[in-house]
């Protein structure tokens, strides 16, 4: 028997339940769950804010456990060894994203917490190819949340093959932001904060930010015209993107992997004349995933988390609806 | 004296006129205007449809000419050497953008009919280092349009670098459309013309489109889903862009040459789940308009045309409104 918590309507309080999961498949790995993290996105499914929720609904996508039972085809991992999972569980493994590795982008990928069971459970299952070794040197503790916050902001960089010698800079500081500024520094580029928040300024350079700007103050964005190669938006609110498309330079990009559900509204004339882009990505690839597990250890990053019994899940989830987390929260089994 | 047709106000027809240029700048050349294309950006300019118009305006920015005259330190010119003009006519030569070979990005660029005098005339001026040579085996009578419109399409090519594995779509079969067309079928690409006019389907065929769809039939749209590499679009009117997004591949391009006042209202989702990027370019480089020259003539690429004479230019013009040019007008001095 699986034990998790469930939310058995949208925005509901999470509820113990058992239930007795089919045969392991030959290509699924077990894993007992160590700790998992919780995710914004977490919330919007328990919310059914995407329309996309089936309840019950166990969400729960940012697992680190122990591999505890294999289907027959699993060589890579062996019973005991400790594994991640994140927003993908499982890639058809022959389209042509999955043929050239961008199995994150698999037209028919299976998402953890979409029409699965994901990691708020003392056990999850997975296809093996979508999970990844933890390697040593990286805390198990804290390691949850770089396999969904973690690598939706990693995998830009590795995606645009960016220049160390870039200028970047990342809107909002909360728990994808503050794992981006740690990245962009140790990846050697000049980095600026936008943040909406005061408090958060000096918070923002002990996490790797050179600069800080107040998202707030239309001033200070008409002043930042034409400095960044790259701003990587992860907030989920609508901003005035005209206004920071500005703020890029010719050929510079303004990347979402923070959704808003407002159109972005563009102004064509603000792309064409510097030749700028504005993109996307979703979660990374399992390749994508151990490059960042391998630079995150050799600079020390990790996610600043909060920690919550498994048991209080509701508790926790309370207080990230509150804007409380400082900044990521792992429940731990 | 320098003979031009100039609107005197918005939307006016032309008038001839005579004027006195300064003397002629060091790093200037002066061109005798052998012809002329319009581009649709001129009809904008006329109507001051940008806010950015000073009257009395010359327009035309599609020129092939003769040297005439140069200034002291133009070394890389002779006199009577046929060249060609385009949208920009001067840059600083010195910022990051000039630096690294994207003039055309240069903030500080000058446009050649935005607070100076044009090509509608029988000389025009312009900084050297804008200026192409026209080499032999292209045909100066039709090589107008390829300055402006020509490498308006061509540029995108380069700057992505588009591997000829792609399947590019175009968006809009005119000016730009026709020549973009067959730009992507000598690149080695499959090419498919999006069009709203029965008409167009053989002659786009004709160009170069392997398939055509009808742009007006949704269900067309939807049956394209996941298919173009880029989409190009020529167009200056609103459509469904997210329809067209949902056209692209993972990692796909929905790139603008073309510009609409209306905002772009795209759904980030649909940029996120399977990273694709909205973009544009304006013109491009003296140096990509000279590889665009060199690959034209390997691949016997040239504007179709219909010619006016210069002085039956409001007659041109007035051809061109009623969206009856197939597919560019050239004026002959």
């Amino acid at each position: 028997m699986f034990k998790a918590y469930a939310a058995m309507q949208a925005g509901a309080e999470l509820e113990l339940i058992e239930f007795d999961p089919s045969p392991i498949g030959a290509d699924e790995v077990e894993i007992d769950v160590e700790n998992c993290g919780i995710c914004h996105s977490d919330l919007s499914m328990i919310d059914n804010e995407w329309g996309m929720t089936t309840y019950p609904l166990i969400a729960g996508h940012e697992v680190v456990g122990l591999i505890r039972d294999k289907g027959a085809s699993v060589s890579q991992f062996k019973i005991g060894q400790r594994v991640g999972l994140g927003w993908f569980k499982g890639f058809c493994n022959h389209c042509s994203a999955c043929q050239q590795g961008d199995h994150n982008l698999c037209a028919t990928a299976d998402m953890t917490i979409v029409g699965h069971h994901g990691g708020f459970a003392d056990k999850v299952r997975a296809k093996a190819n979508s999970v990844v070794a933890l390697p040593d040197g990286i805390d198990p503790l804290s390691a949850g949340p770089m396999f969904c916050g973690g690598i939706t902001v990693f995998n830009p960089l590795v995606q645009y093959n960016l220049p160390p010698t870039s200028k970047v800079a990342v809107i909002g500081i909360g728990g994808l932001g503050h794992i981006a500024l740690q990245f962009l520094n140790a990846w050697g580029c000049d980095v600026t904060a936008f943040t909406s928040s005061e408090a958060k300024i000096q918070e923002a350079k002990s996490l790797g930010a050179h600069h800080t700007i107040n998202s707030r103050d239309p001033q200070a964005l008409m002043d930042a015209a034409g400095q960044f190669d790259l701003i990587i938006s992860t907030v989920a609110v609508k901003l005035d993107w005209n206004a920071y498309l500005n703020t890029l330079t010719p050929k510079g990009r303004l990347h979402f992997v923070g959704a808003t559900l407002e159109p972005l509204d563009l102004n064509v004339f603000n792309l064409i004349m510097a030749q700028r882009s504005v993109s996307g990505t979703p979660s990374g690839s399992p390749e994508t995933t151990r490059k960042m597990l391998d630079f995150a250890r050799r600079h020390d990053i990790k996610p600043q988390i909060e920690t919550f019994a498994m048991r209080d899940i509701n508790q926790a989830i309370q207080h990230l609806r509150d804007g409380k987390a400082r900044y990521r929260i792992v429940l731990e089994n």
